[in-house]
C-alpha cells in the first residue's frame, strides 16, 4: 500500500538537514530564530525552499497575501490534499513552531519521490504568511486571508513598528519571486497541519503523537478595577477603596464562575496587569487585568460572556478584547490520522489544541485536521523550544501516511 | 493668659496670605507646587521667608544640612520651643503639605509681635530640609542630619536625577545664604510640628482639631513569586506554575496574618506589582509585590517580621526594603496640645499618624508632638490638596495657644 511505503521512505536524517538549513536564516547568535513575516531573513528562506521544491519537481503558485504552493501533481484532476504551516518565528523564537510542518511536509515530498508514489490526487505543501503576527497584526494572516479573501484590504493597511505596511510588504514580496504564478484559492480535498504541542501534555503523557480533534475557542476580556489612591499609612482600612483588592477579590469570582462552567477543562488565565500608580507606599486607584478563557464548547464560552458580568462588582468595568469560537475538526480526517499514527506502531492520544493555528482558519475552507509531536517542558516561543529527533521522526511519518492515504481517496 | 492672648491674635487673612505667597515659588501652570529641595525656587521661597522673619525682628540661624532656624527671643537663656515643617514639596504636590506648618509658625510670629507677648523661653520657627525625598534620597534629610549628624556625610554623597549631589547643593544653598550664622544642634525644650493629615480620619468624624500621639512604625518587604511562563492555551490547569495565582495566595495569607495581629488596627498594602512577561496569553512566570504593613506597637511588628516567612510557600522569596519603628510621642506634651485644643472651643480627638514626618526624628531629640487639620477627601502628594480655611485658622490658633503655654513653661 502507498501510504505505508510512503511512511516507510521518510529519512530521519534529511529532516534533520532540512530543518537545520532553513534555521540558517534569522538564526539569533545565541541560538533561536527571529525571522519575521516577510522580512529578508524571510525572503531568503523562500528563496532557499522553492528551489528545494523545483528540484522536486513541483509546481509553484503564489497568491495575493505571499502564501506559497508546492504542488507535487496527482493522477488525477482532483482537489489537492494540503499540508503545511508557516515558516516567520517570533523574535526569539525556536526553530520548530511552525517550521516543524513546513519542513515534515518537505521531506514528505522527498520521500514519495525516492519511493516512487504516483497519488490520485495532487499533494500540495503551503507555506502560509505571517502566523505569528509580532511583526504585523493579526497572526494568521496568510490562512485566514486564503479563505476570506475580503480580510485582504484591511490587512494591507496595517503598519510594523518602523511604518513599513503589510501591502508594501507584499508588493515587496510579489516584486522578489515575480516568476511564480498567481494563483487564487482553490478548493481542497483535505488540510493536515504537523505542528509541536506547545504544551505539555504529551510530554507528561510519554505519548509521542497527538491527533488534534479540535482548537479551543477563546473570550478574551480586560478588566478595569477603579478605586482611589491614597496614601498607605494614612488611610484606615475601612476607609480604602483599595483597586489592587478589588481586583483579587474580581479575580476570585471570575475563577470560581469559569471552574463551575468548565470544570476539569478550565484553562483560565489572568496574564498581563497594570497597577496605578504602582508604588510602595499608595493604595492602587486603579488596576486592570487580562482574562484569558478557554474552551472547546461554544456553550460554555458563551455561558461564560453571559455571567460574567453579573460577577463584578459596580467598580469593575469589562471590555472584551478578543473571541474566536472553538473549531472542531472533520471527523472522516481525524480517522484517517488516527489509521497514521497507528500505522507508525507508536502510541498516541486525542487532544485539543489550546494554540491557535493556520488549521483554525482552513477548517472554514475543507475538511481540516491537526498532527501533534511533543514538546519539551511544554517550551514554545522561545529558543529553547526542543522535540526529540525520534518524535520528529514520528510525526513526519504519520504526516506521509496520511497525505498518501487521502491523496488515493476517490 | 500670654497663650489665650496669642491664640485670639492669630489672624486667619493672614495666614492665608502668607501660603499664597509661599505658594508663588514653584507653583505648577495647571495648578499644584513642584518646589524641590535645594532648587531655585526652593531658594526664592528661603529668601522669601527669611526677610519675613527678618522683619518681625528674629535671630536667623541656619545648619550643615540647611535647616533653617528663626528665633524669636525668650526673656531667659533657656532651651527653646521649637515648632515646623518643611517647605520642599512633591513634584506635582499642593500648597499644603509642610508649607502649612511653617506658615502658621510664621503667624504665630506675627501674631505674638502684634500681641505684644515676652515669652519666657525662646521660640523658634524651623524649615527641615528636603523632607519629601522626591530630589534627593533619603526624605526627612534635614531633621534626621540635625538629630544625628553623623548621616549627613553619606546623605551629601547622595545624587539627584541630574547628577547633582546633595553636598553640591548644601554648597551652594550656603554660598547663596552666606550672611546666615551656622549653628549646630542645641537643646529644646520641645517640638510642636502642625500638618494636615493627608488622610480621611478628621474629615470624616468632622472634627477639626487631631493630637497626634505618635506615628506607626513600618515595614516594608519585597515578595517575589517563581513560578514558569507558558502558553495559556496549551497548559492544562494542574500543570502550571502560575506565579501571578502564588501571589494572590500569597497576598492573602499575609493578609490572614497581619489581621490576626492587628485587628481593627490594620493597615495593609499591597501596592507596587511586577508582572513577567505581563502578556494576555502567557501565564505569568515571575510576580513581585510589595508589602507595606504599619502599626503602632513594636511587638506587633516584630510578630509580622518573624511570623512573616512562615506562612510563604517555598517558590516565594522575601527582601525586607524598609524599616522603622514607631514613634510615641511626649505624654506631658500631649497634654497641652489637648489643652490647646480645648482653648479653641472646637472638637478634637487623638489620632496617629500613618506618614512619616520631621517630628519622627525630632522625638528622638527633645519632647516632640504634633497637631493635624483635616485633608479634604484624605488627598495629599496631588495639587487637589485642600484644608477649609476655617480649620486652616484652628490649627493655627490652637499652635499659638501651645507655643506661648510651653515657652512659659520653666
Amino acid at each position: 500500500m502507498n501510504a505505508t511505503t510512503a511512511l516507510h521512505a521518510i529519512n530521519a536524517e534529511r529532516l534533520h538537514g532540512l530543518l537545520t538549513s532553513l534555521a540558517r536564516f534569522g538564526a539569533l547568535p545565541g541560538g533561536g530564530m527571529d525571522r519575521q513575516a516577510l522580512s529578508e531573513e524571510d525572503f531568503q528562506a523562500r528563496a532557499w525552499l522553492l528551489e528545494q521544491a523545483q528540484a522536486l519537481g513541483c509546481e509553484l503558485y503564489t497568491d495575493a497575501c505571499a502564501n506559497l504552493f508546492i504542488r507535487r501533481p496527482g493522477r488525477e484532476a482532483l482537489a489537492p490534499v494540503m499540508t503545511g504551516s508557516h515558516i516567520d518565528t517570533q523574535p526569539s523564537g525556536g526553530t520548530l513552531d511552525g517550521c516543524y510542518g513546513v519542513m515534515a511536509g518537505l521531506e514528505c515530498l522527498h520521500a514519495l519521490n525516492e519511493a516512487g508514489i504516483e497519488t490520485r490526487r495532487p499533494i500540495e505543501l503551503v507555506v502560509w504568511t505571517n502566523e505569528e503576527g509580532s511583526r504585523f497584526s493579526p497572526g494568521a494572516m496568510g490562512s485566514s486571508a486564503y479563505v476570506q479573501p475580503e480580510r485582504l484590504a484591511t490587512y494591507r493597511e496595517h503598519l510594523d513598528r518602523s511604518g513599513i505596511s503589510v501591502g508594501q510588504a507584499l508588493d515587496a514580496h510579489a516584486a522578489r519571486f515575480a516568476a511564480l504564478a498567481q494563483r487564487a484559492a482553490i478548493p481542497a480535498h483535505a488540510f493536515v497541519e504537523l505542528h509541536i504541542e506547545q504544551g505539555p501534555v504529551l510530554e507528561q503523557a510519554g505519548v509521542p503523537l497527538g491527533v488534534v480533534s479540535g482548537i479551543q475557542g477563546v473570550r478574551w476580556y480586560q478588566l478595569t478595577c477603579h478605586g482611589a489612591a491614597a496614601h498607605a499609612g494614612t488611610t484606615p482600612m475601612p476607609m480604602r477603596r483599595d483597586a489592587m483588592r478589588l481586583a483579587m477579590a474580581s479575580a476570585q469570582r471570575i475563577e470560581a464562575l469559569a471552574e463551575g462552567l468548565a470544570g476539569a477543562e478550565l484553562r483560565l488565565t489572568f496574564g498581563r496587569w497594570n497597577v496605578h500608580p504602582n508604588a510602595i507606599n499608595t493604595i492602587a486607584g486603579q488596576v486592570s487585568f487580562s482574562v484569558d478563557f478557554r474552551h472547546a464548547d461554544p456553550a460554555v464560552l458563551a455561558a461564560f460572556d453571559a455571567q460574567l458580568p453579573a460577577c463584578l462588582a459596580d467598580n469593575v468595568s469589562l471590555e472584551p478584547l478578543f473571541s474566536h469560537a472553538p473549531t472542531a475538526f472533520a471527523p472522516a480526517l481525524l480517522e484517517v490520522l488516527e489509521q497514521a499514527c497507528q500505522a507508525t506502531g507508536l502510541a498516541h492520544l486525542p487532544l485539543r489544541s489550546g494554540a491557535f493555528h493556520d488549521a483554525m482558519y482552513l477548517a472554514g475552507h475543507c475538511p481540516t485536521a491537526m498532527l501533534f509531536v511533543p514538546s519539551r517542558g511544554g517550551i514554545s516561543h522561545n529558543p529553547a523550544e526542543f522535540t526529540e529527533p525520534a518524535h520528529l521522526e514520528a510525526g513526519a511519518r504519520a504526516l506521509a501516511y496520511a497525505l498518501v492515504a487521502l491523496a488515493d481517496q476517490p
